[in-house]
């Protein structure tokens, strides 16, 4: 029997965030004094998990191959600074997901090259910001992802996103959130890409305390467990391959 | 943190067969003595499970409300007698997983009453008893239910079963078989309807030793754990509900 | 060259409708004087279809299987009586969609018993009348559903319908829903079943003008054109198959 | 009545090949001396639609901006050279797909620049030249794309694909393939993306005749009728947007 994965404890998460508003903006620093990744990862921290931090202004953006090697989830805050993220550290996670490591895509992580590439799409979606009352209705009651959620989670400020959100069909639409502005947006969207599980949570701002929320942390750690690859996940091989039967393989006309 | 469903020994398993075949047919007893579900049991013991049994000759088909109650995964084996299944067990046990029970459909239950009634599909499919190989290829090596397992399963004589399998498009599709007289076949699917999780699982016949194989018996406990409910489902109410918002509700012209 | 339905006049639509409200209640009476039917039926008629109705009180609710095998698409729509329709009608509604009829599950319609056996799940969800504003949020805007609709549709008095909808995912998402009391739902769902195509369409009332609205129209015209079959479906056969390869077929040990 | 797209005749498909085997390969040009762009073009001109051929070798490789704009439906065929593709050329494409234009993706295209960046994966899938038979299994009778085929379609000479083929869970399954040598592959795939649709087809190989094949040119008609788009899409507009409601969208916080 294998005893994979049993305790929280042994799932290792990295906390990534671009770290640009809570030093340049006091309204951000007041509300993430440490930053968003700091608030992040206690949360995670708290809930069980071997947690620890990265940011852009590290070198490799904190995103060694050594740190996502020890990583089984990774977690994703940008916002302004989407394009200075470096491509071969993009490629480099896109990698390691399709290699089984789980992505959290957090809020305006919605624009991230690397949610982008993984998506295919544009990701692009209606916004404003007016402190406004969002109600992220479970739809999935079922999925490990809303475990220990009621009905919905209501947030009395938040950025508004609308429909439509560019991105595939989620494999699994776990929240749709409601807006007292009058938009709807798919806010809780599991995929799977390679051998990676992927969710995108759109809860989060850098001037609302979102992140410091009981229900939302709840969630988050729901959703790295979730996301977690298995400790003996599947394998598959590709390329050239003998046939498992017995058939003639001569033939003269191919042109590989 | 919750310890939620920390290890297998937490995950009570209900192991259900009709255990027709092995009291009339000498061929299949010599195969399972002590009844498919004897050895699926034993199985699911072993690797780690709480794990009982029932079978279509006890009351209520061995499947109370009492037993339902204590049971997080039940599994369903059924062939020659789909139709002594009572509607109102039936009824019961889809009531069940919709309410979070997992089920494991395997193979010849793709005709019992429950995973039609679960599917709204004729689920026919093709077959052919020729004691012929299958290969089970692994189509989601990132997916807990394909976990620990190489490229393909084979096995050496199987029951044919050929496409069109009318069931509904699956949730995620795990393994895809190959046969050796020409046909293929979705022999892995995901469901989830209500708060339950449903896998169909192809292989196991009467006749061949499938249950006995160490590589089904993996795939059977994988697929037990990832139908598990959470120990803290989300919840959802319905029904008539007042507004969450301050609105006027007045509406004289209602006929409910 | 198949010139396939290559308009609309070759798509046969049958409207049915439970027709009580009307007849009961004069609030209903006034909104839908001949009957909700009349007005769908006009509708699509006047789109270019080949239309004709069907009602409860009629002998075998006027489906019978004449009817439905001239039958190309099939709308229901029904709230006050789903019990009084006979289960062998709905087994032969069922047994129609899952050869290729397309069906359209209208508003209330949710809780039929045919829209409840294609889904295998209680389709459950919350509700209120107070004649309140919903908004009708464009998923997906290359889906011909949607075709030659903006951003969304706007009612001004709807009665609301609530997540969670307890019915499996949809294989696509063309409609989400925002109402003033502060729920969401899930509005317009695409289902394939066995051959046939279901698309649920939540706007409608008995005592709100909605099919009367001309947007509304314009979606059921087009979900008619979506679940239309085509003139010349794949076939597939199903039961005990001869291999297409040439494999050893004797095999002694088969109870069937 | 909108009489939208209602004959084959209004749609324009461009088929783009990158023309390279045939002109190198004596095998090659032996199966299709002209190219197998021209051999697909005729059989998409000779079923109704409005056809036009582009080359690798062109200026912008044919698909100039006018090209485009006036295509409904592009093919994509390449192997050899899916590097020597201008990146400016695919993220026209790209862009063109999400607006709307649909896209067929034909066998060795699976790793060409543009399927990989609508994917999101790497597209690896096993491989194997051994002129074996193959058979493609209807998964989804009712679908347009299997309109008129049979139980299967069988191939004598094919090259072998075979699972885990590395792309994202298709919205729908069409065919699944059957390969002598043991393997199975998922052979038909349908995507939406944006507002377009792809479709992934497998069969078709430079040194067997499978474009000849009026089975497989049958599909291909199918698939481009499913992919091309409405006449009058949906349209959904993003970005920064005013509330529908009466909100008071004063937030003095925001750092955008």
């Amino acid at each position: 029997m294998s005893a994979a994965r049993d305790n929280r404890s042994m799932t290792r998460v990295t906390v990534w965030n671009e770290f640009v508003h809570e030093q340049e903006n006091d309204a951000v620093a007041e509300v993430y004094p440490d930053g968003i990744h700091a608030t992040i990862a206690a949360a995670l921290e708290e809930r069980g998990f071997e947690t620890q931090t990265a940011t852009l202004q590290e070198p490799e953006h904190g995103l060694t191959e050594d740190v996502l090697d020890e990583t089984d989830v990774l977690t994703w805050w940008g916002h302004a600074a989407h394009d200075q993220v470096e491509d071969d550290i993009v490629e480099r996670v896109h990698s390691q997901v399709l290699d089984g490591m789980g992505l959290l895509v957090l809020h305006s992580g919605h624009f991230s090259k690397i949610f982008r590439e993984l998506m295919g799409t544009t990701c692009g979606l209606k916004w404003r910001e007016a402190a406004e009352r969002e109600r992220l209705w479970v739809v999935e009651p079922g999925h490990p992802i809303a475990s220990g959620i009621d009905d919905c989670i209501e947030l009395e400020e938040a950025e508004m996103y609308g429909e439509r959100f560019d991105v595939p069909q989620p494999d699994a639409l776990v929240f749709n959130s409601w807006f007292e502005g009058g938009e709807v947006f798919r806010s809780g969207c599991c995929y799977r890409r390679g051998s990676g599980r992927i969710f995108y949570f759109r809860p989060g701002h850098e001037t609302y305390p979102i992140y410091h929320d009981e229900e939302i942390q709840h969630v988050l750690a729901n959703a790295v467990e979730w996301a977690a690859p298995a400790d003996d996940p599947g394998t598959s091989s590709s390329g050239n391959s003998e046939p498992r039967e017995d058939i003639d393989t001569s033939d003269d006309r191919t042109v590989h």
